[in-house]
């Protein structure tokens, strides 16, 4: 991949000038280091991490506090003959700098760049797709059975790499739950920063926080520890036996249990995640071991970078900033609008001051999803359940069934893994759950993994399920008020970033349930346009150009993808030739397909385009650029319509 | 509900002459009795079970098992104001029974009787639809936390019961871990009878196994638990203190952790599940108790009838049975086709002899997809994961980046819990996972939470993904190896029952991606019938039917969603004036959408009609009876056509 320059005002990335980490090229340079200089390695890799992010934002904290873990690693196995999977990648960066990719680094989330999250496609050292979280510990575990199955492969080496905010989600305890059931020798490493982006929820937090803090049991583990190495058992036959007793005496002393030895998964921790060299000692005296075994480490969220330790979940992805000062570079103007996800979380704090049926619910991504504010008003209404969509979807169903009205906001891309909670738990019950459905569409720089694009498909076919899509933030708080007063389940799908006008604080009123709008009509124009969504603004900008041809065009803004506006769709099929629809998620499926089949059942031979997202994955780049990629933003919508004009008149 | 009369040759069943439960009529009966008249009571529970599902075929032996501890918390609770969540509620049988649907439960699963599962339609006692397994955590966490906040119903208490086998699933955990985190009285009983369906697995499974087996620690319990009782402490402060204390002595001599004390739930437990005298006691003592707690119950599966409880998987849901010598009713003549999934099953074993690189996975159903015949032959490339569906995908996505070809066999309506897997782990790393998508459509008395119709629409959306459906035996196998030789996912769907020939094992052939085949052409047919798997079959009645009218159709199975064959389309909508499409699936956004969508992006003003599932949830009943309602068996076809015709014809 070619190297690109990148440049602020006043700073320029170098890609050299990094001490040891000048002489890596791949993880077999690591391994020519002498153990004591991987201190020194790992400090280059932050001063590389801080000039790089500070210029082209990413995801910051969590890579800082992975340092020693992935140095470590790559010392101690044999990538990529010995697989790492990385669980939510965005903590991989330092692995991706290791691995060949330090120039490329400077173009990480950039269109044509290299992706933020690990891609097999990029890589031979990335094994997996790791966007979502709590996935790795199951595929690890795959591969490790594969190569255990393939002749020639029985030696090779799987670690998989998981949060502990990560480990709280379902899939990840599926794993655990399967992790013993057959022969294999996965390491699951657990880093530990006792954060997610924001602050972890749940029983397995606080238990892993008493693993790590108790003074008596960290003295009681020492004396273990160093008794079974001195006796050689930490590699011996009957480690298993000692070991439990150790967790049993743990368990008495900490006044906890270990879980994972409860799962017949060896437990060894907590140590000092950032002490690199008693990492690599640690894992070079388990690396050989046939059964399954986590390692615990205590690793701090930004470390090596004051302001990032001091306060991690502002520095999650903290965007532009000066490494020197700490100082945030923002590029906002005080005129610019408030983000579609500000006006869901302040319109919330209004409608539960109202109605204190009013929950909310968030899966790990309070500040995110602006849950927050509702959190630091009305803290026992509002849940945020940690990284867990299929929870947050089946509790908050659960709350309606006592009479409460929950507003469960979750990105469109992770809500996939609540889809048979949304089905037989909300849908099949017919139950007054609002789905908020947040990054909505195409997000940009996160890309593959990230995009919000299949909601619209694989929602409408869902019986009982009301689908709307506001285009500003009226109608944002307009649906809610609706959803409020509504007695079965709803989706308001609203994407991420700025929404459209600073006066965003209008009178809430109750819509019509499945009745669209006539944004603008002209008389005898052959052309109509029908979005749902935001969509509605690149049709106004269309209009403008092709009015420059002289093509007149009327816009609607449906609003409801289900139900349709069956009367206004009635009207506009009868009254134009050609129908664009446009909207920010797949063609297949979806909004347009849903005008589509009216028109079948309706007879209606009105010509339709359908404007939206491809059959095929979209990469990363900004929002304006993949859009346009994908031919559905305003210049997508001229060269759609002139070109079907001219099919028209032929 | 009307009561119906049920009768086979032999049998009549009655509703009276069940002693004590001749008296029920609603919990509040049950309240009235004695404590030690208990026991009769479960023992005539069970008589009438037996009887009513030996002629009116159910979920058998989990029903069974379950019997005092419904009796027991009728007993103890206030129901419906205490409100019952019935994880997997095929075991609340005896809960129907009791509140007032004793008569109606002859109807269950029938057209038009009561469902088999707990619905808040039919029943205030039903708090919640429990079809799919590991959800009563979460939704009784909702219901629990919603009463708390409302004032005047802060006293109500909320019971999830949940099965040893359902609590291993990813969501059952997110529940558990996030139980803790705000104040509530949730008690949850697990209900552990070592079974799922098939024999329980995951670590989870053998740590369960071992706290209940554990003879030195039950002597301890015994004494642990008399002790505090005698000192009054189980219901004083200090019994968290002294429970941790118990559990950790009980971890030292079991060799064991407490994984739920881990997660800060207070742990009581294992007790006999069948005293029901003694169930009463421990729940009076820890009904008051304002913190979430768990309690370990034993049961046996069948229990109280000897064939089953010899044999358990086999009873899960018997059919027809004689109650007196435990013989099953087989009405299947060994004329009878194979059903499809052992179609599936036998032909998996043949490619995994020929192709060491094809692996089986399943969620807990090895029997019911018959993968078990994979486990016999190839116990170590065959892995049932229990309830973990999505951990099964992820799983397999791991197996398939080393290299493996996994078959992935899972419920159609139990894969809409592994939707992110698929997105996320399988497709946009383009991963060669099949998905064998089993009971896709109508799968009738299990009814609204189990028919698969989602699963066409929900997949078709997704890059990468090829969607198939045999309408044969052939064709499935060519599927199969099809995907075998294919570099990418693919998803085949086939429905529950028979399929069609007794000649069954073919040859196997590769088919070509995305190639319909003609079925059925005539000379100067206007009408085509397009179909994707067995609705093939349904396409030939009605086309003998319609001949009779002197009206020709021409049928086309055209084997693959995605990709349509768009050549064939091309050759049958320029050659035919209506086209019918038939599915076993949603409408909307389905296998008759993707022909429109194609219609529509090519200018085809074919009239188009499909046919399909509606947009509202179908209820049990069989299958036939099912699908006519629906419109869409041969009945519906040839109604469609003559309508559809009698239109273009003015």
């Amino acid at each position: 991949m070619k190297q690109e320059s990148v440049q602020t005002p006043n700073i320029t990335v170098r890609t050299n000038g990094y001490g040891l980490l000048d002489s890596i090229s791949s993880p077999a340079d690591v391994r020519k280091l002498r153990l004591d200089q991987l201190p020194e390695l790992c400090s280059d890799i932050r001063r590389y991490l801080i000039d790089n992010l500070s210029v082209n934002p990413g995801h910051f904290a969590s890579s800082m506090g992975a340092v020693e873990i992935i140095v470590a690693l790559h010392y101690v196995y044999n990538t990529p003959t010995d697989h790492l999977f990385w669980d939510v990648g965005h903590q991989a960066y330092a692995h991706k700098i290791l691995t060949g990719r330090k120039e490329a680094f400077t173009t990480q989330r950039k269109k044509g760049g290299i992706s933020g999250f690990p891609s097999p496609l990029e890589s031979e050292y990335d094994t997996f797709v790791t966007g979502h979280a709590s996935n790795s510990i199951s595929a690890a575990l795959g591969r490790a059975i594969a190569d255990r199955n393939t002749p020639g492969l029985e030696n090779n080496k799987t670690v998989a790499v998981i949060g502990d905010a990560s480990i709280s989600g379902g899939l990840a305890f599926e794993g655990l739950n399967n992790v013993a059931n057959n022969p294999n020798n996965l390491l699951i490493i657990l880093n530990d920063n006792e954060m997610s982006i924001d602050a972890n929820v749940g029983g397995l937090h606080s238990y892993l926080s008493d693993l790590s803090t108790s003074a008596r049991y960290n003295k009681w583990r020492a004396k273990l520890y160093n008794a079974f190495r001195n006796k050689g058992v930490v590699t011996e036959k009957g480690k298993g036996r000692i070991q439990r007793f150790a967790n049993s005496v743990k368990s008495l002393v900490s006044g906890k249990q270990n879980i994972f030895e409860g799962l017949n998964i060896r437990y060894f921790g907590p140590f000092d995640g950032h002490d690199v060299i008693k990492i690599v000692k640690i894992l070079t005296d388990i690396k050989n071991m046939q059964t399954p075994r986590l390692l615990h480490l205590n690793t701090i969220k930004g470390k090596g970078y004051g302001p990032a330790e001091k306060n991690p979940a502002k520095w999650h992805a903290p965007g532009l900033f000066d490494p020197e000062t700490g100082e945030k570079i923002c590029n906002d103007s005080s005129d610019s609008p408030l983000p579609w996800q500000e006006v869901f979380g302040r319109t919330l704090v209004e409608l539960a001051a109202k109605d204190d049926r009013v929950m909310g619910v968030t899966a790990a991504m309070p500040s995110g999803t602006s849950i927050s504010r509702m959190l630091a008003e009305y803290p026992e209404r509002t849940f945020d359940v940690g990284i867990s969509e299929g929870h947050a979807v089946t509790f908050s169903a659960g709350l309606a069934t006592g009479g409460k009205r929950p507003f469960t906001a979750i990105y469109s891309t992770f809500l996939q893994r609540a889809y048979d909670n949304i089905v037989n738990d909300v849908c099949i019950q017919g139950l007054p759950v609002t789905l908020c459905i947040d990054r909505a569409g195409i997000v940009g720089e996160d890309g593959v993994t990230h995009h919000g694009l299949l909601d619209i498909a694989y929602l409408r076919c869902i019986p009982n399920l009301l689908v709307a899509a506001p285009a500003d933030e009226e109608t944002l708080r307009n649906l809610m008020l609706t959803s409020l007063n509504s007695d079965g389940p709803m989706a308001i799908r609203y994407p991420r970033g700025k929404a459209t006008t600073k006066e965003w604080k209008t009178e809430m009123k109750v819509l019509e349930i499945g009745k669209g709008r006539v944004y603008a009509e002209e008389e005898s124009s052959d052309v109509a346009i029908l979005t749902v969504g935001p969509a509605l603004h690149d049709a106004v900008k269309a209009k403008k150009i092709l009015e420059e041809d002289g093509v007149k065009t009327d816009i609607y803004d449906m609003i409801w993808v289900k139900p349709l506006d069956t009367s206004l769709l009635k009207k506009i099929t009868d009254s134009h030739k050609l129908i664009i629809t446009v909207e920010d998620g797949v063609s297949t499926g979806g909004f347009g397909s849903a005008v589509t089949e009216w028109c079948r059942d309706n007879n209606s031979s009105v010509t339709i385009k359908t404007l939206g997202a491809p059959d095929s994955w979209v990469s990363h780049g900004t929002v304006s650029e993949l859009k346009h990629d994908c031919g559905y933003d305003s210049d997508g919508i001229v060269k759609t319509v002139r070109s079907a004009i001219s099919v028209l008149k032929q």
